[in-house]
């Protein structure tokens, strides 16, 4: 199911290969977020030139709209959406505690209500299961309570407690299996807060329970940078090296190569399509924000040999700083297409790097060239 | 210049080839409207794949942002925009009329405020020709007055003195000759709003002046329906057969085979965009409203049989759906596609009709079958 290809000399780095019931994604691997069943302003087939080779979508809000039965019966999350390639689902634990209305939360499942019309709603791990299912997701993400920080340890304890309740019930709904018969995955999620202790207690209790690979939950949580990869750092100590790790909700170019070096090998981040929206894009000498007034008459490319859609069809920073300007979404769309493919392309040559025992090389042009 | 290839032998609807600076443009064709530089949502390449032959832009949108010099020094707005066929530009009298603020008219020309930032501007209709020329337009229009519907008798007259006043010097300005040395073309508009004597007097004057095409202005601006089609069969009774022919602001697909049959050549319209904002498809058996609950499970693609990018991807009526009602890009991007690809068919499927003398029938069965 995941395989290890190589293993970094100089680091904890290493690149691999998983492989998921819509195909094998090469690790360490960038997923773009595709909430609602689409990565914002991007066609599937976009996403394919992007060289991208999994998304991630979200069982809440899919939950709620367009509704289980509609992608069931469209055949799955994959159809629905026309994307070919492996989908991981966020259970949508994150969004229930973040984004809902009323929670009650109990061992039994969570009660809340829609955020979008206020609508009364109660589920329990095993929905949530049930639920990815339906969607036909590659990879299944149980349901947890994310803490946020700062968190009394008190607080930070039975929270975990509940959260193990739960992973335990996710994988009987799952069939208590390494994989479904086609090939699903479920994965663990460690959380434990700032703790030390809980973090490895965390760890080595789903680890008991031998998921299909595990992530790394309740960071980038609003905790000093510092802490957030000493944490990080401190999870990964308690995870099989021979199953993949996920870090969720991270990040930027920057702490990507931070988490990889510590050996990570999946990431998801809503970033590249966000700071697309604000007409910002990203490069290997930094970001640029296309809207500033500097650009008005900028006739370059985004970036200089770039691949991507919108480099390639020589549309310029001036154009675009027009189009963010004056609202039209082509813009959001150019700079969507540009940041997405920068990620995909950060990913391969991280890959390539793993494999020539000169990750931390890489790493070290990539900060000295201005990449963040 | 234009070469008219076949009359019908039952209507006034002909077919023809126009040729620009930018290419051969088959007529009676569309334009999508450009405004900003961008058929919304849409990028050059998509509307190549759509078979758009002609976009419309914008002059007075243009002029303020992002601003004549910026484009000038792009190459043009061609090279600005990634559009490498014709397009024709509005002056943009239309917007100052309608958009800008404090507008201060005089024969020397418009004085206004920019409907954006309150700036201050004057132009004459020399500063817009030269405008247009700055752009690279293939076709240019001239400042006009178009006046709304109901108008004065004497308030249409004396607008009427206005616009000619402003052709003359837009052809002055243009260098008196039916084209410039690299092919690009100036049409004059005929106004004179539901006055039949206005009307004719407006036309035979503007003949006199030679432009290399005829725009009918001032129609579809508040009238009835019938009146209007009263209008603009009556003006082009005065407008020479051997030019092309363009109705402005025209129209719904039916509109368009009304106008068609009596003679017209070219059309833009924002419809096709604009409806798709709303979730609004286009079939040849009317409207669909995806935003509506009807379509919530409805995996059909949005038309049968259909080539446009959307439904040659297998996009659902019920994906859509779920994209419009959750507000994201994709949504209105796909009806864009079909949508404006509708249109380019419709026109396509006019000229072949054309072609074989059987126009009416053509009208006929689209009218049969919902097409509105």
């Amino acid at each position: 199911m995941f395989t290890i290809i190589h293993q970094d000399k100089h680091s904890q780095a290493r690149t691999g290969l998983l492989k998921s019931a819509h195909g094998v994604v090469k690790t360490p691997a960038f997923m773009p977020v595709g909430t609602q069943a689409t990565v914002k302003t991007l066609s599937a087939q976009e996403l394919l030139d992007c060289q991208i080779q999994i998304v991630l979508s979200n069982a809440y809000h899919l939950y709620l709209r367009p509704g289980r039965e509609v992608i069931k019966q469209a055949g799955g999350l994959h159809k629905f959406m026309g994307w070919n390639g492996p989908i991981l689902t966020d259970s949508g634990g994150f969004q229930v505690f973040s984004l809902a209305l009323l929670r009650k939360i109990t061992e039994k499942g969570v009660e809340f209500q829609s955020h979008i019309d206020g609508s009364r709603h109660f589920l329990t791990p095993e929905d949530i299961i049930a639920t990815q299912l339906d969607l036909g997701s590659d990879i299944l993400m149980p349901l947890d309570e994310c803490v946020h920080y700062p968190a009394q340890r008190d607080y930070a304890q039975e929270s975990l407690k509940l959260t193990h309740l739960w992973a335990r019930r996710s994988q009987e709904a799952f069939g208590r299996r390494e994989q479904t018969d086609d090939g699903r995955l479920l994965f663990g999620i460690v959380q434990g807060s700032t703790y030390r202790d809980l973090r490895q207690q965390a760890a080595e209790e789903l680890v008991g329970l031998n998921f299909s690979g595990y992530a790394v939950g309740g960071i980038s949580v609003g905790e000093p940078e510092g802490l957030k990869f000493e944490v990080l750092e401190h999870s990964l100590k308690f995870l099989p090296q021979e199953k993949p790790r996920y870090t969720m909700g991270i990040g930027t170019p920057l702490d990507i190569l931070k988490a990889v070096e510590m050996g990570v090998d999946m990431f998801d981040c809503v970033m590249p399509t966000r700071h697309a929206r604000n007409g910002t894009a990203f490069t290997k000498s930094g970001k640029l924000v296309l809207r500033n007034a500097l650009y008005i008459n900028d006739y370059q490319l985004i970036e200089e040999d770039c691949q991507c859609l919108a480099c390639r069809h020589n549309y310029t920073r001036a154009y675009i700083r027009h189009l963010v300007n004056t609202d039209e979404i082509l813009g959001v769309r150019l700079v969507s297409l540009h940041n997405v493919y920068f990620y995909a392309m950060l990913m391969q040559k991280i890959r390539a790097a793993i494999q020539q025992d000169r990750f931390l090389e890489l790493k070290k042009e990539f900060l000295e060239g201005g990449l963040r």
